[in-house]
C-alpha cells in the first residue's frame, strides 16, 4: 500500500511565505486623480501593517507565530494523488490535489484571515467588516476574528445568501455576523438598491458596503478586510504553493501543470507564486487559473485600471475586468463572480507567465460529481471549475499517451453547497456564457480609465 | 512555535484493528428460542466473511490492502492539543482531541463504512442497505459503496430526514438513494406508521426496515449494513485509538480520561478499545462513554438480552437497552437516538471498566459553540455531548488543581447540522429528560427477556 496522501510532518510547515513583488513588478494603485497613492491614503481602510506588507518587496516575510499556531491547527494541508480518478480516466497523468477544505471553515481562506485579524489585533482595532461571495470567506474571516476576539461583520451577496442559508449561521456560531448585500444600513447599498431593487447583488457592491462601513465608523477602531485580490492576500496563501513543493519533494515528482480556479484570484495565487518563480528562473511548467465562462475577466475582459467595487471607494488597480459596475449571472460559484482580476496575477497573464483558461458550469459539476464519487470528498462550486480543467487536461495526455503530473488546488469542500448540486442532479442548472455584444458594452463602460504600463519582470 | 496537531507520517497508519474479543468475554446472540445463534442463522443478512469477523477472538486482524489505501486518503487523522479551549477554561489539564471530522462524509463512520463496503463487494454482493440517524452513517456508506461500485440504499430515521435536507443529496451526490423512515416500502415501516402516523422514527424502526429489504430481495445480491453496535463495526473504528496511541507517545503523553460519545457505541469503541487492553493489563485510566440524557441506555437501562430493531428481525443482543419498542425524544443528536448500546460496550460497564456519563442537550451547544469558537472546528451535535463531559473535566481538574490529560474524540464537524445549532442560538432547544417512571415503564416492558451471564474478563 502506497498512501494517497503525502503528509508533510508538522513541524516542516513553513516560516515565511513567498511575495512575488520581489520578483515580478506591478502597477502601482493610483487615486481618483490617476496618480500614484501614498500608504497614508489607505490608512483608513486597512492597519499600517498590512499596508506596508501590500507594499512590500521583501522576497520572504516571517510568519508570525500566533499565525502559526493557529495555521497547525489544520495545516499542512495533505497533498493527495487522486489515484480513483485516474482510474476512472483511464489517464497516464499523475494527479495530485492539495486539500485546503481541511480548515475548521473548510476552504483555502483562512490561510490569509487568521494573518489580517492578527495584524489588525496588533495594530489595536476591534472590529472588522468585510464582504463575502459564496460565504468562504465571510466565515473564514468569523472564524478568525474568533480567535483573536474581533467583531467581525460580513456583507454577503444577496444571491448566495439566499442559496445558502447555512453559511449565516455557521459565521454566527463564531461570533460572526452576516447581512444580505445590497443592505440598506449604506449608501452604497442604498444607490444598488435603486439601480435595481430584484438586484442578485455583487462582490462589486459588497466590498463597497463593507469599505464604507469601516471607514464612517468615527471610533477609529474598525478597518476593512478583503479576502482576495490584494497584494498581501495573495502573499498569506502562499503557505499553499510552498508546501506542495515540499510535498512533491517528498514523492520525487514536480508539476508539468498546475491548475487553480480563480475569482479574485488568491486561491490561485496560494498554489501558483511559488511555482511561478521556478518558471522565471526558467523552468518549464503550464500555470492555469480557471475561470467561469460566466465572468471571464482574464480570457474576455480588458488590461486596465479599474476599481474594485462599484461605488469606486477603492484605488484604481491595474488588472483585468469586465467592469467594476458588472453584476455576474447568479452562478452557484460565488466565490468566482468577481468583475476584475488581482493585479499580481493580471500582470502574470499579461507576461504569458500562467494561461487562464474557462470552463462553464455544467462540466464543472459533471467534474465535481466524478470527483465525489472517486476520490470522496465533494467540491466546492468555485473548486469544481478547477477539477473540470484537471479532467480536461488528463483526457489530453490519454490522447497524447504522456504521463503528465497535474496538480491542482482543491480549494475548499462543498458541504455547504449542497443545494447547487441538488439543482444539478435535477437537472435545474445550466451553461451561462456572456456574448460578444454584452463583453464589448462591458468594455466600452471603461475603455476611458487610465491604461497600465506594459512591464516585464526581471527573468534571470 | 509548537504545532498544535500531532501528525503520525503516512507509513505509520496501523495495519492491524484490535479485536476486544480476545480480551473480554461477550454474551453470545440468541435466535428466537432462546438459544446462542449460529452464523448460518445471521447469512441472509451479512456476507461470511462479515459474520466470520463477528464471532472472531483473534486478536489482531490485518486490514485489507484495498481498505488502508481508502484510509490513505484522509487517515491517519490529527491529533490536535486544544490549547485555545485550554485558555478559555483556565484549566492546567492538557486537552487533545482526535478529528475523525476530515474524512470525506465529515465523520468517523467511514472506517468500518469502507471495511464493511470492501467485504461485500469481495463476497460478490452487488448492493447494500442501511439506516442512518443523523445522516452520518447513511452518508458514510453511500461514500464507501461509491469507492467499491455497489448500490446503496438508506432508510433515515424520519425526524433526521426532515432536520437535516442536505444528508439526502450528500448521498445522492456518492450515488445512494436515502427515504425517509418509517416508509410504506417495508411492512416494518408500515406497521410503525399504523402504531403512530406521525412517528420522529428510530433507529430501532429503521433497522427493521434496511433488513427487511435486504433479506427479502430474492436474489441475493443484497445485504445489510450496520453502522455501529456489532463486534466487527467495533473492531473497524479501533484504527482511531491505534493512532491516537502512537501519536500520544510522539508527544511523550498518556491519557489520564478517556471521553467520547456513545449511541450505538462506536466511536467510543474505536477511541476506547486499545486503551481498555492497557487498562485490563492494569494500567491506571479513566474512560467515559458519554450519553445523552433523553436516551441514556447505560445508566439507566436494563443489562438484558433485547432486541436490536423495533421489529424483531435482529437476535437478541446482550446489552444495555431502554427497550427495542423505545422511541427516544426527537433531540438533534440523531446518531445517539438509539435504544441500546453495542453489547462490547455493554460489557465493559458491566466490569466498571468504563464508567458511562450523562449530559443534557444544552450544556452540550454550549460546549460546542465554545468549542467552535476556540478550536475552530464546528462540532457535530454527537460529538457535543463528548466536549461537554471534557469541559466539565478540565473545570475539575482546575478545582483539584491537577494536570490531567483528557483525550476526547472529534467524532464529527457539525456543517451539515447548523440548523440545530441557528436553533440553539435562537433560544429554540431546551433540555430533554426521561422521567423515573418513564423509565420504569420501559424497563418493565423489556423485564422478561432472558438475562445475560455476569461474565468476568481474564486479566493478567
Amino acid at each position: 500500500m502506497k498512501p494517497k496522501a503525502i503528509l508533510l510532518p508538522a513541524g516542516e510547515m513553513p516560516r515565511q511565505w513567498y511575495n512575488i513583488q520581489a520578483d515580478i513588478k506591478i502597477n502601482p494603485p493610483l487615486g481618483p486623480d490617476g496618480k500614484p497613492i501614498g500608504p497614508e491614503m489607505l490608512s483608513p481602510v486597512f492597519p499600517m501593517n498590512i499596508i506596508e506588507q501590500e507594499v512590500s518587496t521583501q522576497r520572504w516575510i516571517d510568519i508570525p507565530e500566533p499565525v502559526l499556531d493557529i495555521y497547525s491547527i489544520w495545516r499542512p494541508s495533505p497533498l493527495i494523488r487522486a489515484t480513483a480518478l485516474e482510474k476512472a480516466l483511464d489517464t497516464p497523468a499523475r494527479i495530485y490535489y492539495k486539500n485546503e477544505g481541511c480548515s475548521p471553515p473548510g476552504s483555502h481562506k483562512p490561510n490569509t484571515a487568521v494573518a489580517q485579524a492578527y495584524y489588525n489585533k496588533q495594530f489595536g482595532i476591534e472590529r472588522i467588516t468585510t464582504e463575502t461571495g459564496a460565504g468562504q470567506w465571510g466565515s473564514a474571516l468569523s472564524f478568525a476574528c474568533a480567535q483573536f476576539g474581533l467583531e467581525c461583520k460580513v456583507y454577503m451577496v444577496r444571491v448566495s445568501f439566499e442559496q445558502k442559508p447555512y453559511r449565516k449561521t455557521m459565521m454566527e456560531v463564531w461570533g460572526g455576523k452576516c447581512i444580505p448585500s445590497p443592505s440598506t444600513e449604506t449608501k452604497a447599498g442604498r444607490d444598488a438598491l435603486a439601480r435595481d431593487p430584484n438586484t442578485p447583488g455583487s462582490l462589486g457592491i459588497a466590498i463597497s458596503e463593507a469599505v464604507e462601513a469601516a471607514v464612517s465608523d468615527t471610533t477609529g477602531k474598525t478597518r476593512y478586510s478583503l479576502g482576495s485580490v490584494l497584494n498581501h492576500v495573495m502573499l498569506h496563501q502562499t503557505i499553499i504553493g510552498l508546501e506542495v513543493k515540499k510535498q512533491l519533494a517528498m514523492a520525487g515528482e514536480y508539476p508539468d501543470i498546475l491548475i487553480a480556479c480563480a475569482g479574485g484570484g488568491s486561491n490561485f495565487a496560494g498554489l501558483a507564486f511559488p511555482f511561478v518563480l521556478d518558471k522565471i528562473n526558467g523552468k518549464k511548467i503550464e500555470i492555469y487559473p480557471v475561470e467561469p465562462q460566466a465572468c471571464p475577466s482574464m480570457t474576455r475582459g480588458l488590461f486596465t485600471y479599474d476599481y474594485g467595487d462599484t461605488a469606486r471607494y477603492t484605488p484604481l488597480l491595474a488588472m483585468h475586468s469586465l467592469g467594476h459596475m458588472f453584476v455576474p449571472p447568479p452562478i452557484h460559484a460565488g466565490g468566482l463572480r468577481y468583475h476584475g482580476m488581482a493585479p499580481a496575477v493580471s500582470q502574470l497573464v499579461e507576461e504569458g507567465l500562467v494561461t487562464p483558461k474557462t470552463v462553464n458550469q455544467l462540466s464543472c459539476y459533471e467534474a465535481g460529481s466524478l470527483f465525489a464519487k472517486t476520490e470522496g470528498f465533494i467540491p466546492a462550486p468555485e473548486t469544481t471549475h478547477a477539477l473540470a480543467q484537471t479532467i480536461a487536461e488528463a483526457r489530453l495526455a490519454k490522447e497524447e499517451g504522456k504521463e503528465k503530473v497535474i496538480v491542482v488546488n482543491f480549494s475548499g469542500h462543498g458541504l455547504l453547497d449542497l443545494a447547487a448540486y441538488e439543482r444539478y442532479m435535477a437537472g435545474g442548472l445550466k451553461d451561462v456564457f456572456l456574448s460578444d455584444e454584452k463583453i464589448a458594452e462591458l468594455k466600452d463602460a471603461i475603455k476611458g480609465h487610465p491604461v497600465p504600463e506594459r512591464l516585464k519582470s526581471i527573468r534571470k
